[in-house]
């Protein structure tokens, strides 16, 4: 994987959250993801196409989630519902979008959000392309982003 | 949603169970997914962008998706591992590259495949769009596609 693709979407983490929820999201050392390990319990998972093919994917604990989609909406929400799912799809539908500009001279398409819900599910890494996770740390809990990109 | 986008993803699933494995997919009455409800253990889904922006989905139990792969590479599997994740992701592409040819007119990029494993996990329709889950059943087993599209 060609690094260079990784910074604007750390970069684009970062201004997100400090431009929609007004929190300081820290990045931490990135690693490669060698082996199918868990991720959180909630998934916002954009898939890119164009000069670049790939899946940019950001996971929170439900606790999380539900905090960064009530600061969002401005409400407070308890549990998993369709204003959550939709709210976590906007957070990486935002971060891609704003990762995208910062990729300039590259075509990229992106496709709309998924959101996957489930205790421990896992976005299993390719055997054949790097996935490289990138942890976070906020006042409002750890997150994490995977940057899984193919160039031409 | 316009449901002739529908059938192309459905024909393609059918050839393809029926080309690289030799075995009928019958597919059952399509429905809208309306509820966040689960999918089987191990899904494969890919991005589509273009002149139609979503999601198609394929997703099997366990047993399934063991017996496809194993029939798939001739040999045995017995785990969930890189093997059979990297083979349903494969299905996944294989199915969608063949809904697109059918797809005359429509400028479509398509992502890589993403694999998610996990029990229960969920994808989770959009508020804003229809997903479209068609159950097939085959001799190996029952799977289901799901296809959300927004088209402009």
């Amino acid at each position: 994987m060609n690094v260079s693709y990784i910074n604007p979407f750390i970069q684009a983490t970062l201004e997100t959250f400090k431009t929609m929820l007004n929190i300081e999201a820290v990045p931490e050392e990135p690693r490669i993801k060698q082996e199918p390990i868990p991720t959180y319990d909630v998934s916002g998972v954009i898939g890119l196409s164009g000069d670049a093919k790939g899946t940019v994917a950001i996971s929170f604990p439900k606790f999380m989630a539900l905090k960064v989609v009530s600061a969002l909406l401005g409400v407070t929400l308890k549990e998993i519902d369709p204003d959550l799912t939709d709210g976590i799809g906007e957070m990486a539908n935002i971060i891609v979008g704003n990762a995208k500009q910062h990729l300039n001279g590259f075509h990229l398409s992106i496709s709309l959000p998924n959101v996957i819900v489930g205790r421990d599910h896992t976005l299993v890494p390719r055997k054949d392309i790097s996935t490289l996770v990138i942890p976070f740390k906020t006042e409002m809990g750890n997150f994490s982003l995977e940057v899984t990109l193919k160039t031409n």
